[in-house]
């Protein structure tokens, strides 16, 4: 019977057939020791010379890494085993389809431009595979926990005529005789989605054409965007700080193995539970000053800033009210301090920076008016996202989160480069 | 207590709350008939002037559609009710914001193009609404599938430095100083992460610089493509209608008001269960034949071809092993007859044409170079696809299902333009 590797400990004592590729492989005298992947676990086999047949164990002598093979043996518990602490004792061996000699990823160190290079054959690797993973269960949790709130997903368009938040660090297409930009936020359209059918969300890819070469960056990456109607910034807080913390539970829950491939120190994971502590701007930068940084009152943080103020706590923590000036047109100014906004961002703990930005957006016609002409933005492209505040306002707000920097913090790896399965940089659109 | 009319059933006899647009009103003397809209359904709320204050009559006298409200009232249930058998009668009113008079979409018919230019407020409109929430459906059925079966959610790129099926119709951005295309399937992608996880699937956005401006064409579309390891062709066709038949319970199930709102026949839906009827190419042509159609072998399927198969079925049909010369380069030839290959087309019921494409991939690394050269693709970008083929082949294959035809099929709608939230056609970026 042919079983997945992750259910092979529902086989104990049985005979199985498992389908898959050779990770890696060593002898000792007249026993072979395999480790067999198939892209749901890894396992070790172990072939003596005695049980099969004389044609097979040459075949098995020959055989390069990530040939593709088909093993038939008694699935066996062996605490020490590696990787999934259950041994297969193989009966019978074949081959699919040979490797070449050559196969690229060894079992030594390589440097990242090289397996960038060549991505199609990293993934097939323990760690690539535990982040992909993990990257699937987040986005899972995340669209099970809006479905579960009655939220309707509406996918936002990729291509747009304007710029959601100004017209830099636009990617411009040629659009039959025309030009588009790809999206950089789906956000003004959930706005338009969420007047007409209540608490909405989308989920897709984004771009952002920045020269930036940060740990943090892509051009290319994926965000959850979700959209309220009738709600004010403490509910929206509320929202995603219930949200972060069902994705990392759920995260502990299904992900054990992946984790422990990962080396993560999960007790840091396991605290991540709402509520988070709220900061105002304000205080965060008399906290930075109190820290020695020479920060001033209506500058943006700065990646360092943002790993001062994670660090004094182990959750999640909300940057709240930052000033008008630092932030996006459509934001909404505190009627109690038209100086700052009624948004707020989420810094991951452990110096994974900011996960989420949001906040309330302008419902009043004309200050939006003003504040696109004060950003000089095009007035006709937004006509129609004016005209939302012309029939029939209401409060409303959201908030979007990137999904490669909440895998990298979750997973613990420093670059997001690893937590999206085809990364795209300023130098690299392959493979 | 705030409640959302989805969910008004469930309040008979109570008082609540209700928070949303006016869609329509009317009045009869000294009572006002709303329908009220909060996203999640449609309410008609009688308002009695004896029950309200003076000051709370007059507002809602000149109140224009869409303005925004609140209104507080006890629920009773009404068979006879328009769109969901409750009413609300009103004891409280208030105005959130009011619309202005101006609103577009009023209750009168509009041509498609002016709605189009609106789609921002179209979507407010019964029918929009209810062809989101089953696209939403149907999004998240697709996903629960294939979650549940374990295979691994893989986001293939947008950003290409190659087409997968060829240069024409590519969309061409300006990557830095470079040129990037968007991409116009997942696959090849798939088959990289199936030879590293096993059953994998992606499911995002793709682009066609297509000039067609027929009913079933977009230039951005939605597709769930799915990729399978060690499978064969009829593997493959038995997943496919595994999903189908779910997907189209999972939308009955759930989707009811939905589907009664676009006066849908669902007893054409009910009857949509596995195992679909298999057609080969060559007997497909000769029923055409039959039919009067001067189609000859080797020719591709026109949508009039597909709608007479399809005629002859009361579920969706499989078209398998077309010619080898109608299909992309990557198919895989039918080892009993290299003129055909070993793929198949869906075609949905009622006209509504081609719904999914898949089939085995060509394992063989020689083949698939050889085909690259026949089709003149630049061998370099396909370095990486080569070898998935080099290091550890396995037979293999797929299919992608486009998301906005399956749902206009589903839904009844005979345009694809209604079926993604914002249309992105040859003419139209805009909103």
């Amino acid at each position: 019977m042919k079983v997945f590797i992750k259910n092979i400990k529902d086989y104990v004592g049985q005979e199985v057939t498992l389908e898959g590729w050779l990770y890696n492989k060593r002898s000792s005298g007249k026993i072979k020791f395999l480790i067999v992947r198939d892209g749901t676990g890894f396992i070790q086999c172990v072939v003596s010379k005695k049980d099969i047949s004389e044609q097979e164990w040459d075949i098995i002598d020959k055989l390069h890494q990530e040939s593709s093979i088909r093993v038939v043996g008694k699935v066996s518990f062996f605490e020490k085993a590696p990787y999934c602490k259950h041994e297969l004792t193989v009966s019978k061996f074949e081959l699919v389809s040979n490797s070449q000699e050559d196969y690229p990823i060894s079992h030594k160190e390589h440097g990242i431009d090289f397996l960038l290079e060549n991505r199609h054959l990293w993934l097939r690797t323990p760690k690539q595979n535990a982040i992909m993973k993990i990257r699937h269960r987040i986005i899972k949790s995340c669209r099970d926990f809006f479905d579960n709130k009655g939220f309707v997903l509406v996918d936002a368009p990729i291509f747009t005529p304007n710029a959601c938040e100004g017209t830099t660090e636009l990617f411009e297409v040629k659009y039959f005789d025309d030009s588009a930009y790809l999206t950089q936020s789906g956000q003004l359209y959930m706005e338009a989605a969420a007047f007409a059918l209540g608490n909405v969300y989308c989920f897709g890819p984004t771009f952002r054409s920045e020269k930036s070469k940060t740990r943090r960056h892509l051009t290319e990456f994926w965000m959850i965007e979700p959209e309220m109607t009738y709600i004010d910034l403490e509910d929206n807080l509320k929202i995603q700080e219930e949200m972060v913390s069902y994705v990392v539970q759920e995260v502990l829950k299904s992900c054990q193995d992946e984790l422990k491939i990962l080396e993560r120190d999960t007790t840091k994971l396991e605290n991540i539970k709402a509520p988070f502590p709220r900061l105002s701007y304000t205080d965060a930068v008399e906290l930075l000053k109190s820290e020695g940084s020479n920060i001033e009152w209506g500058s943006d943080l700065g990646a360092p800033d943002e790993t001062i103020i994670a660090s004094k706590y182990d959750k999640p923590v909300f940057i709240h009210r930052f000033p008008t000036i630092c932030k996006a047109f459509y934001m909404k100014p505190d009627p109690e301090n038209p100086d700052v906004v009624l948004g707020a961002d989420l810094l991951a703990p452990e110096g994974y920076g900011e996960i989420i930005g949001g906040g309330q957006r302008i419902d009043d016609y004309d200050l939006l008016l003003q504040r696109i002409k004060d950003h000089n933005l095009p007035e006709d492209a937004f006509k129609w996202y004016l005209e939302l505040r012309k029939y029939g306002s209401v409060p409303h707000g959201g908030f979007g989160m990137g999904i490669e920097r909440c895998t990298a913090w979750i997973c613990g790896v420093e670059h997001v480069r690893e937590t999206i399965p085809f990364p795209r940089t300023i130098y690299r659109i392959y493979p």
